[in-house]
C-alpha cells in the first residue's frame, strides 16, 4: 500500500511531537528520570511511559489487528496505582519504581513508535480516529509541560542546585507601557470554535453576559511582586483568604517558590541555576492564595475566565499561566465522551481553578485563546503569574 | 429616658431571636453541650457563648461607655483558637474545654442580654448601629440552624441513638406531579435588592445570561435516592468526581449520613429518633459529590444558583438546602467592608459549593431566594438536598 | 441467710473503694466529666463506667443467678471502641459521647453496688471469687490514680485554669540530708511473695545479680531541674535518646508538663490551681526521655527496677512514680492467667518502660514495693518524678 | 617513607571492606541507587556516600594536613536532613536527590579511598587512630547489611518482581536432630571481652544471674511458621501483643513480608526472583510481633539475650538474625565515648529489641555471639527469625 500524503503528515506530526518528549529530557541524568519529591510530581520516565501507554491502550490495540503489548505489566505501572499478581494487591507509588528503567522505557517508546508509524500508514488508520490520534498528541504536549515544571522541581529542591541548561531563554518582552484597557458591559460569547482540535472542557460555545470591566495589558512583573512582600503581605490576613492564610503559616510561606534570599541578596532557582532575582521578569510560581492576596492588596482582583478570553487579542499572552477568579466547572452543555476518554477533563470540575494563556513551557502550537487549564489553589510549581483587573 | 417605640421593636426583635436559641438547646442534656465529634460540628455551649460573644464585642464595648465584659477570658475561649497567658500560648480545641460551665454560658447569656435590652433603649444606640445589630442577629440564626444540626450529628452518633425531640416535626408536602419547568434563554438579574437585611455576598444585583433551561419543580426523594444506590450508584466511579470516588472509597460511603441497614431494612437516624425510612419523604444530608453523582446517574446536572435564582418563584423551596453546581466566589463589583465584620465571608470564597434555598432547621424569618449559603463538597451533616436540572 | 463477718467486711472492703471513685469526682462540675483533650486521657465519667462494667461482666453477670444488665448498650461504651447495631459498626471515641449521662452512670453504679451489696452476702459468692474480687478493687483504685490524673489534665489545660480543690495537700517531707546510698553486688531476690494481693506481672519471685550501685535517698526536686533547665538541658542534644530529642524538638518541649513562665516567673498548675513554682518540692510530670537526659547530664543514670526494689527499705517513696532503666517486660516465669483476664497485663509488655514506687494520686493501701507501673517513655501527665542512681 | 608490614595490612584490610561494598551493588540498575520505597529504606547510593563521608569527616579531615573534602554540600546530603543554603533551609529527603548522580559518588569513593591509602601508609596515621580505623571499617559492613536488605525491599516491591541475582545462595543446613538444649541456673558472664573489635554497647562484660532454661538447637523453618499461620494465628489476638494485634490490622497482615499467596500457592520473593516457598528452609523477615505470637503459640517464649549468649556455642547460628525477648538497653556500666562517635550507639537505647546472631546479608568477619543487633519491633525487613525457649 502506498501510503497517501495525508497519512504521511500524520506520521510526520506524530513523530515531531513525539521527539519533542525525548528532546526535554536529554540534558538529564538517568537518576533524574526516577524521583518523585511530592505527590503533584511525577518521575520523568513515569510521564515518557504513561504517553507512551497512551497510545498502546487506545489506538494499537483494539485497532491495529495483531498487534503485541510490548510487557502486559506495564498497564499497571503506567496507569493504575494498583497492581495485581494473583489474588494479591501491591499498591506502588510511582516514585518507589527502579523498574522499569529509562533505557527500558526507551525500547518501549521506540517500540509503540515504530508500531505506530505502520499503523498510520496502513488501511486501519480510518478517519474516525484522527480525533483520538489528535488527543494523543495533545495529552504528550500537555505532559511535555509536565515534564519541564516536574524537572524544575525536581533539580531546584536538590541542595545541589543543578541547573537543567547552560542556556538563559530569552523571555518574551514585557510591554513597557503598562495599563489598564476597558471593555464594555454586554453579552460576549466564549468557548471553541473552528476546525482544529480542542479538549472536551471548551466545547460548548456560548454567551456570557459581562458587565463593565478593565484588564491590565501587562503581567506582574518580580519587582511588583516584592513590593507586596516588603509591605508585609505575607504577614496580614487581611488580604488572604481563610485556607491561603491557613497555607501561608502552615509552610511559613514568605516568597514564591524558588526565590530564596541568600545573605540578603533575592536569588531565584531559573533552569538554568539559581540566578540574581531580575525584577523587570514577570512573575512566575505563584499560587491562586498568592495571586488573589497581591489582587486585593492593589486594590483589585483577578478577572474571570470570561472576561480573559474576551480581552486575549487585546494584550500579548503566553508567557506565563494566568490565575482567573473563576473555578473549574463544566460549561453549559458541556459533554462528557462515552468510554475511557470521558473520563479526561470532567471528572476534575471540583476544587480546582482556572488558569488561561499558556508559559514558557508549554509546547509550541499546544496554545489557544479558549484553553481551560486548572490546578488546585495552593499549587505553585507550574509557571503561573498574575494579570490583575477590576 | 422614655424609649421610641422604635427601639421597644428592636427590643423585641432582639429578645425573640436570642430566646429562640436557648428553646433549640431546652431538650439537652448538659453532656451534650460540650463534646466535638468532628471538626466541623461545634459544641452546642460554644455557639450559645460565641454569639453572646458577638454582641458584647461589636456592639456593647465600642459603643456603650462603662460597659464591662463579662470576663475577658471568653475572648480566647469564644473567639479564637489559640489562648495567651503572660507570654505562653496553649492550643486549646473547642471540644476539650468544659469549662466555662454550661449555667456559667448561660449566665453569661443573661448579663449580656440585660445590657443589651438597656442599650438598645438607651440613647447611644444610634441609627448607624442598626446594621450592626441586624447582622449581629442573623448571625445568632445562622448558629440556630447549626445548633441543629450540630446536635443532630452529636446524638446520631452515639450508640445509644437519644431522640432529641419525641414529636415528629410535619414535613413540607411535596408536589405530586413532578416534572421539569422551562425557561427561555435571555438576561436575568440576580442578587439582592430592597430593604430588609442580606449578607455582603448577595450584593451587587447585577445581569447575567442563561441559555434554555429547564429546573425540577421537586426535590428528590429517599425512594428516588435509593433506586441509584440500589442500582449501584456507590460502586461505579463513572458518575463521580475523581475526589468524590476518593471520598466515597476513604469512607466506604454507601448511603446519605444517618442511615443504617438494620437487619435487611433502612433505617434512619432523626431528631425523633432512629425510624424506619420514609420512601416518599425528601432526601437529607448527602453531600455535593453524591448529588452531582445522582445527577449524573440520572443524565441531568445541579442547577446553577442564578438559574436557581431565576428560577425559584415557580416552586417550593425551604425545606433543604439544595446544592447548586456553582462554586463560591464573589459577584461581580462584590466589597469587603472595613473592619472585622469584613471577614465576614469573602475570605471563604474558595473551594466551597453555593447551596441555596433553606432547611428545616432555618429559623423562620431567615430565608430569602437571594441567600448564598456555601459548603465544602465532603459535608453532609446539613440538611441538605437535590433539585435536578438540565 | 446471715452473712457470714467475712462477707460482711468484703461488702465493707468494697464499699470504701467503690465510694472512693465518688469522692474524687465530688468536685467536679458535670462538663469535667465528658472531655477527653487527648487520647491517653479518658472522661471521668467513662472510668466510673468502666470500673462498674468490670465488676457486672466478671462477677455478677456468670456468677449471680438471675442478674440482669443495667444496659445491653454498656458493654460498647464502657468496654470497646466498636459499636455493632445490626449489620452496621459505628466507631466512637469515648470524648464524642455526651450520653449516658453523668446521672446515669451514677445510677449505673448504684445499681450494681446495691447488686453486688447482696451477692457478696450471697451462697453464691464462692471462696474462688475472692482473687477476682480483689482484681475489680485494684482494677478500681489504678482506675482512681488515672481519674486524678486526668481531671488534672483536663483542668489543667483549659485557658481559664479552674482550680479541682481549694486545699493545698500537704507534699511528704524531703530528706534535707540528701545523699546516696551504696549497695554491694550479689545476687537478690525480686517480685512478689506473701499473702496479699499483687497483679500477675508481679509474680515469679526470682534471683537478679546486682553489680555494685549507689540510689539516691531523696528524689529530685524542682529546683535541681530548673538547674538542668537553666543549664541549656532542653537545648543540647547530647543528652537526649534520639527520639526524645525529636519529641523535644516536635513539641517544643522546655519545661515539665504544667510549668508556664508567666511575665518572667515560674509557675506550676496544681490541682488547687496555678502557683509559684515552688523550688524545694519533689519535681512532677516529666517523661522518660527527660528524666533521663537529667540523669546523663548530672553524670549519673536512672536504677534499675532491681536495684529500686533491693534498696526500696532504705529511703522514703510514695510521693512520685519513679521511672527507672527498666523496659517493661515479662518477668522469667511470667504466665498469663486463661481467660479475659489474662489480657490484663502481658499483651502491653512491650515498648514501655517501668516505674516503680506510688504517687500522692495512689489511693492508700495500693502501693507496695514490687508493683510494677508502666508508661510509654513521651508521657508526662503522671505524677513521675526522678531518683538518681549510678 | 616506606610503608610499615602493618600499615600494608591496614591498607589491604581497608580496600578489602570497601570493595565489598561495591560488589554489592555491582548488579544493580542505576535506577536501583535512587529510591526510597519507605523511610526505613535508604537509596543504595546513600549508603555508598555516606560510609565514604565517614572516612573523610572523621578521620582524613581532622587528621591529614592539607587534604581538601572532596565536595563541602556533601556534609549535607550524607549526613543530615537539613540543607543550609545562606540563611534559608530546605528540607531534603534521601529519597528525593538524583543529584550527586552514581557516577559522581563512584567518583566521590575512588577520591576518598585514595587519599585513605596514602594516608594510611603516611606518618600522620597514627596508632591511636586505629580504633576509629576499625570503626569505620565495622561501620562500612554495617551498611553492606542494610545495602542487601535495602535492595531487596526496593526490588521485591516492584510489581516486576527483578531478581537481584540469578544464583540461589546456599542455604546453611539446619539440624535435623531438632530439639531443646538445657542449661542450669546460676551465675553467668555476657559482654564483649578480649582484644579484637566490638561496639561501644558490647562493653562492659558482667554477670546476670539465670534460671534453669532450654533453648532450640535450630531456628524456626518456613513450615513450622505456616502451621502457625494455618492455625489461625495472625487472627487470633490472644497470642499477640496489643500493639502487635493494632500492626496485624491495621496493615492486614497475614505472612511474613516477600510472601506471597499467588493462585492458591504460596511463593516468596527472594533475592534470585519470586520462588515456590521451601518449606525447610529457615523462616526469615518476621518482626518482633510475630516471632512473640509464633512462640506463645507454641506454649513457648523468645530467649533473652543473655541466655542466648550463654547458649550460643551449643548450637549453629548466622543464618538468621534472631529475636530475642530483650528490650535494647545500656549494659551496667555502659559509656558512651565522647565526641561524634559516642552517638553510634547509646542514643537509640530505648524502644527497641535486640536480635543476636548474623544472617546471610551480615559481611563475612563481622560477627560474634556477643554483637548486640536492635531493631524497632514493628520492622520486618531485615533477614529476621525465631528460635524458642522456655
Amino acid at each position: 500500500m502506498i501510503a497517501s500524503p495525508k497519512n504521511i503528515d500524520a506520521v510526520k506530526k506524530y513523530t515531531a511531537v513525539r521527539n519533542h518528549s525525548l528532546a526535554i529530557c536529554a540534558p538529564l541524568e538517568i537518576e533524574d528520570y526516577v524521583v518523585q519529591p511530592i505527590v503533584d510530581v511525577s518521575p520523568p520516565k513515569w510521564h515518557l511511559g504513561h504517553t507512551t501507554w497512551f497510545f498502546e491502550t487506545f489506538i494499537l490495540l483494539p485497532n491495529f489487528p495483531g498487534y503485541t503489548v510490548f510487557d502486559p505489566q506495564y498497564n499497571f505501572v503506567f496507569n493504575s496505582y494498583y497492581e495485581t499478581i494473583g489474588a494479591r494487591v501491591i499498591r506502588t507509588d510511582r516514585g518507589n519504581l527502579s523498574r522499569p528503567s529509562v533505557s527500558e522505557v526507551y525500547r518501549y517508546r521506540k517500540y509503540v513508535d515504530e508500531q505506530m508509524e505502520i499503523f498510520l500508514q496502513s488501511e486501519h488508520m480510518k478517519q474516525a480516529l484522527e480525533p483520538l490520534l489528535e488527543l494523543g498528541l495533545n495529552h504528550e504536549q500537555q505532559h511535555q509541560e509536565l515534564l519541564l515544571t516536574d524537572i524544575k522541581y525536581i533539580l531546584g529542591h536538590n541542595p545541589l542546585f543543578p541547573a537543567y541548561t547552560k542556556e538563559k531563554s530569552p523571555e518574551a518582552e514585557i510591554s513597557k507601557a503598562s495599563g489598564m484597557i476597558p471593555f464594555s458591559e454586554g453579552i460576549y460569547e466564549i468557548g471553541f470554535q473552528g476546525d482544529g482540535f480542542c479538549f472536551d472542557n471548551e466545547l460548548g460555545r456560548h454567551k456570557v453576559f459581562l458587565h463593565d470591566f478593565e484588564i491590565a495589558n501587562h503581567p506582574v512583573t518580580n519587582g511588583e511582586y516584592l513590593e507586596f512582600m516588603e509591605a508585609g503581605g505575607y504577614h496580614d490576613f487581611k488580604h488572604w483568604h481563610a485556607e491561603g492564610w491557613d497555607w501561608v503559616k502552615e509552610n511559613k510561606a514568605e516568597s514564591p517558590l524558588y526565590w530564596h534570599s541568600i545573605d540578603g541578596k533575592w536569588m531565584q532557582y531559573t533552569l538554568y541555576g539559581l540566578q540574581e532575582l531580575d525584577l523587570e521578569q514577570t512573575l512566575c510560581h505563584i499560587n491562586f492564595y498568592e495571586a488573589s492576596a497581591y489582587a486585593s492588596w492593589k486594590g483589585m482582583r483577578l478577572p474571570t475566565e470570561a472576561e480573559w478570553e474576551v480581552a486575549s487579542d487585546h494584550f500579548n499572552w503566553g508567557n506565563r499561566w494566568e490565575w482567573t477568579g473563576s473555578a473549574y466547572l463544566p460549561y453549559t452543555g458541556f459533554k462528557k465522551e462515552a468510554g475511557a476518554v470521558g473520563e479526561y477533563n470532567g471528572k476534575f470540575m471540583i476544587n480546582q481553578m482556572v488558569l488561561r494563556g499558556a508559559s514558557e513551557a508549554t509546547p509550541s502550537g499546544h496554545s489557544r485563546n479558549t484553553y481551560r487549564n486548572f490546578f488546585h489553589a495552593r499549587l505553585q510549581w507550574q509557571f503561573t503569574g498574575i494579570r490583575l483587573a477590576r
